[in-house]
């Protein structure tokens, strides 16, 4: 079984039991972002981690194995997402990717903000003007080595 | 005088006087990022504001007439960004994307994060094991109409 | 069943039953323009929609169920289309596409025209040197947030 | 002188002027977009525009040659556009192409918008919820010639 | 049946019965460029057409209905068209598109040939150093509209 | 001198005097697409030729020995050309280049039209539904050598 | 049967039968290079050849009628080759290209070496310090028509 | 001085005086197509080498020194070549390159042909029926290590 | 049976046995990177090495003939890596690759580090402030030949 | 003064100076690589090492304000280099990078070798057979955060 085909089974069983990716983040005990990238097939899960999700949606154990595996990750078909909701990120880092540079050298020196040792938030703020979306990602600080 | 020429000038006396973005921003009374964003030439300055800047910068009057007028924005010169603290942002969207577009379907509906009604925030976090780079995205939900 | 599945029943039954997209949009009550973008996999259905489609088009129900998700949205296969009155649209953001920013910027100031809260009319308005396609874009305007 | 250098001129008056595309729209008996389209380099103008257009911004008569040449049209730097403004033109022609094309045979048959027979109006539609951008193109039908 | 399905049952019977464009062209009296276009699916048939198509041809009746819905126009897989035929072809427009161009605009004024009110004719001229193959196309001139 | 300074004296010489591609071609003795082809810098003249464009221009001699050198061939600055005019030949290979293929081979064999030992012919034909562009092509046909 | 099912048979009947390029050359009386070319699909067999080659291998008739056919001709699946053997022939003519276009107009005049009526020759010579892959072009010189 | 200004002082040099690659070879005892390299800018010279040719041209020694410094290679501007001569080697690969694969594997085993130890001769082969362009490469095989 | 078909019979065999590219890189006598490379089809096995890995995996025989066919090499789906751990690879050569260009030129002079008479190794040094990995290029360096 | 400015006055003055990368490293105390990637604009500078170059380059204490900002980072100008000592190194990534990929995730785990904290080490491997440019790359091991 490919990991493609265990997603498949997996995502099909999500919303035949109508769960949530929350509800599934509960099970895991692991973030709702998380959850959603390990189900687009971007991250490894643990063995116990497998089958508490192959439980909880009643699917066959044989899901399991491929999902142990280290992905080929990058979901992405092109280069320049042309899914209007993924594109805007794509337009956050072209518009203000130079400023958030330019702000990170500023405030912790030649570096990156590591995408590895990671993690995303999402969060709703509700609002009269108009809910807003709250999307933030916390990386180690990584400087530069000289050697 | 162009846009870039009287960016040139303002970066110019800003690093010559070691003011950082943070003071430029009380100045102003905006956000660090947002100032970075004008000075890399991808927003839209009041006069007041361009004032500001020029008189706190000790410039030319003459530098804030090109910031007034909307640039034309898009500060990459690649489609997939080469500097490694950028292409991390690249990065997260080619990984997560799929992921933080799952999330936000289920917490919104169909729909968008802005990235006009939009702000960043840029935060230090220490910790023992590294600091922490906290980018934080906040864009006002857009749900799809249908007509 | 997958929505490109559910898709291809629904198109192949509206050609057998003769239906038009305007017959459509009468059903649904909605225009002909999101009616044919909801068929070509654009656009999210509510479960009455989906229901209404299937029943006037007299599919199984199962079609319902895929049309409810919301798309990965984009409907092109290469970058710059190939497709001759596609790619007129292309030419008209090629060539108008700096005066169109132009004259909005001086209209309306630095921001931007919604493609989210946005709607498309087509009407033939008919004209004795040879009709016209009259293509109507209606954006909210999105000025650019400060911060 | 060649064209780019007369635009840089005739812009520069424009701005100097305080004028906008309204005003030299009356000026020239045309609409603001065309005008615009012209200033951009993407149109060309007849002698009596030119120097209508030289008079009003008070520039040397110089500039009016370049502008009776038919220009090398194609106004964006890069395949996709970068710009959001210029971006969201794109998207419509990705998301809503084929529902455009789809609606337009069906209305039509076999044939395009003609982008050359063709016009652009653009207005604000006031609105309590935000005011819209109402971009309007008419290009003549012109349907596919079999022989 | 798909479009694709019905061309390839119509090409298999095309080169069975030893049948050539010219041929077919005198039983739908068209030119065999145009039935060559049909017949790589780039045209579309009236009911007439595809009827006489596909009697000449001795298929089932059923590939007549694809062919007379407006297809997805272009029949090339790469930007750059890789068979040395076709090549030439792009390489005739990048070597002398803008002479072409210069040309065109010397004679006609600003505007375009037309590729929709569109014809192509190829003709065999006999040469002792050589036959010539020769390619006319006759497309309206279309001047650009002003407004 | 480069070549391109050598065109451009050359083209503003031709602006300047008024004299057309038909004209130049007159003096020289060739077709006014070759000519135009040569002062687009796509084609070698010999001496002879050189001075006579010179003269006939009233352009200093010095300009005539970049025109002598075989130029770096190919017009275009992007790999599918933006002005309308050209991209209307680009889609003229993009929609029926097959079609082209096959007729072709059917009349000739396999082979291809010689885009070297090759002319172009461009006419005005005069018709009272619209004038039409009427361009021929005409190409040595080269078959395959086997070996 | 395509022209890809019948290749698929020949080569693997090739294999089986220990068959060398060199070996089905003979029976051709053709290159080794041009039957190689022939086995993927980039040329065309006259019936004999076919047949001959048919019954060399030992395979069914049937593969012979596809390679009578005219291929879409062209062996790559990227722009830029990946196959480090192929890479090499890309990158002589990324770093030679221009000496060799130097050398050709230096001894030939402007023109080009011909694609088409040309052949490759492929030899091993022998050397002590590493056997060397001697590769020959042999090609028309196609002097440009000035017309 | 940079590569490209001595460059250009040898190249003008050279047209002045009216030497051919040939007669460049001849004085550095090298052959006609690497000295067009080298004044390509794609080859690394020693000392004497370019002291010899700066002799022969009578420049000014300044450009010897540049001319000994590794160059950074590639001449191309275009991923894909759009002069026709330089294009045509192009085609070989796109068209040949998989039957060069074959043969060579089939001659040699698995390893490539060296572009670096290689070398390329260019000759006329006068023919009746047109002179030929002969170009041949050698380079040393290099069989895949494994380890 | 392809290549392909080998390949992921040979894995699913090692993934079941719980064989490491360690154990199979004993039991062939090769390091584990070019026992990874061979199973990732990007190396020729000899008919002894296939034999030997079909045996230790359990596998039936038919695996060996692909496997000892010199493969299309190259194992990218796209021009820049998407996958987090090869692009680094990528950002490398990115970043370093001038800096390791010059390097190289000063310690060998013009030539380059061979990718073919070439191998890699890689070990995990173990470190307290985190183990790192070490993966080490050995090229035959290959001057560029003069002729 | 920029720092593509200050880079050309060193470079400029180590050549002159004949001055190593070696050499520079021995003063600065770091590895010739790094120094080489700094002179290559790809690495940040400390005040004390900035004007420790400008001393022993014996150059202007101007250049040393541009060394400590930092950089805009990428060296390439095309996605795929063309330079083929340095096109190598993406061959290697293009050939070994799914085996590099399938080994460390075998001896590490899903995660990456940091291109951050990392260096590179170039020896000379003195070999009868011609000697090996040794490149060694130690990256700390990052392994993916789970959240």
């Amino acid at each position: 079984m490919t990991r493609q085909e265990a997603l498949d089974i997996l995502l099909a069983a999500k919303k035949d039991k109508g769960l949530s990716f929350v509800d599934l983040a509960k099970t895991l005990a692991r973030d709702k972002v998380w959850v959603a990238a390990a189900l687009m097939g971007q991250a490894t899960l643990s063995a116990a981690e497998a089958r508490q999700l192959a439980e909880v949606l009643g699917t066959s154990p044989e899901v399991t194995a491929p999902l142990q595996e280290p992905p080929h990750k990058g979901a992405l078909d092109t280069t320049v997402p042309v899914d209007p909701l993924i594109y805007r990120f794509h337009e956050i880092t072209q518009v203000y990717g130079t400023a958030m540079k330019a702000v990170i050298h500023e405030m912790f020196g030649d570096g990156i903000m590591s995408a590895i040792d990671f993690e995303i938030d999402i969060q709703k703020q509700e609002d009269p003007k108009g809910d807003r979306v709250v999307v933030t990602y916390s990386g180690k600080f990584l400087p530069y080595r000289k050697w």
